[in-house]
């Protein structure tokens, strides 16, 4: 059931990766790239740091298929595409909500602290769409957006909550997943967003 | 002692990761995130580099909440940053010394050649402040400040003699930290910089 | 053999550092770091995205005063620098080459799916340029470009069918690498590009 959410989460991210590349005109080659890293640097950012090696793609040649296609797909569909504007919020949302549990239950399994868990959550949530937006040359909109890190972290809490509470681990599965939908889809309907801090000194360094 | 400068350094070096994150308006969540990875980054860079799993921080769950505190608080402690430069630029160079000295010891640790060792010494003393830039669009201010990446290779090479000639390691500690903070000081009164490499073809690649 | 074109590579790609740096007005350090990430970057995320420890330099100091010492190099010459605008093209087409056969043949080694093998190649080739692009803030230029990343994944295609056909080494290494120079040279004779994705929504996330 993850597996299926996951793909589709995946999918969704290289998508996302490949407009990005696309506002930048970058060339096919470039597409795939940004599809690629942005659909899976998450996950390998995670793996790296967590030193669970061999990274995860590495061993699924079928995750870097999936995604070079689902980038190649959102250049031939790409004038339909803000038609689609709102499924791929809900497909973003599945990825991140996905990608959060996925990344939560890898360190789980390797006996890290809790905040290293939750940390891992949200490495594989959001770090894929930093990547983008560095290579895409943007300020990572990650930083700036409507809850979308503090929807990964609570799906973490929750997650690693009802595990502890020893519920089984399909309706854990269930209920944070749905939860963390809700709350995201909650987040971009009303617009929720954390307060920001802006800075601007004279002149300091 | 080293242990005591190391967490001083590591909420400055949070601290000036949360100002940089204010001035790009990031949201609170981004705050934390660039705080963290300012204070962090450069030992985590170095941990992978060396292979040294597991990272440092994922060991030690408080250094993650002393950076996300310090990064908070300089959020409700703004209005008075300004008033605290010279402050800041002290214990910014605390740290810079401090990962030196730390990413230096751990190398030589793990039997590194000389060259590696000093590099890791620099790698944690200022990849922190390089992902902080490239996070908040910045071109690194390592690359172009005055003597900064500088004092922590003499460090490094300073401290790495003194080992040699077998000199005790506290002395050795108190003597390497001494000297940096007062290079590092002496670089910023006199704006001591290493010369610049200007190049502008008229038209090359 | 290969070592030696290894050897002319990494220089040739410090010099493409050194020029970017300089591009930016970097002092002199931030011209010999740029230079050595441009030259060894690549390699660098290779081994650790195949959890291939030590990281290849780690081991080999030479590398690290060959890319510094050809970054100071490019300082002191840079006047003559775009006399020699073709020469570098050469030099950076046996670069690429010459790095994404090194990749492949460590992932090979590792005993890699082969997708993950021809990704090393290409990683190896072009990520040193990519870590160039964004430390320098510029657009990374291989997802713009005439045929380069193309011609690294051609090479390593071509190189791991011939070593699959069972011919001899040396033969294969002297095959892979005079089609891909070719191949590159034709590129930029002839401007072969890549199509270009253009996407710009009125208002798009």
């Amino acid at each position: 059931m993850l597996l299926y959410i996951y793909l589709i989460a995946i999918s969704a991210e290289a998508m996302s990766g490949a407009l990005a590349a696309g506002r930048r005109n970058m060339d096919i080659f470039g597409v795939c790239v940004i599809a690629f890293i942005t659909a899976l640097g998450g996950g390998t950012i995670r793996d790296i740091l967590l030193g669970n090696f061999p990274v995860t793609w590495t061993q699924h040649p079928e995750y870097i298929y999936l995604t070079v296609s689902a980038g190649l797909l959102t250049v031939i569909l790409s004038r339909f595409m803000h038609h689609l504007h709102r499924v791929f919020l809900l497909l973003d949302a599945m990825g991140l909500v996905a990608f959060t549990i996925i990344g939560c239950s890898v360190a789980l399994r390797l006996d890290y602290p809790t905040v290293v868990v939750l940390m891992a959550g949200m490495i594989t949530g959001i770090c894929g769409g930093v990547l983008r937006d560095i290579l895409c040359q943007r300020l990572p909109v990650v930083f700036r957006h409507e809850l979308y890190a503090s929807v990964s972290l609570l799906v973490g809490v929750l997650y690693l909550q009802l595990e502890r509470l020893g519920v089984h681990a399909d309706i854990n599965l269930a209920v944070s997943f749905g939860a963390g939908i809700l709350l995201r889809v909650c987040a971009i309907y009303w617009r929720l967003s954390l307060p920001t801090f802006s800075y601007s000194p004279q002149q300091w360094k």
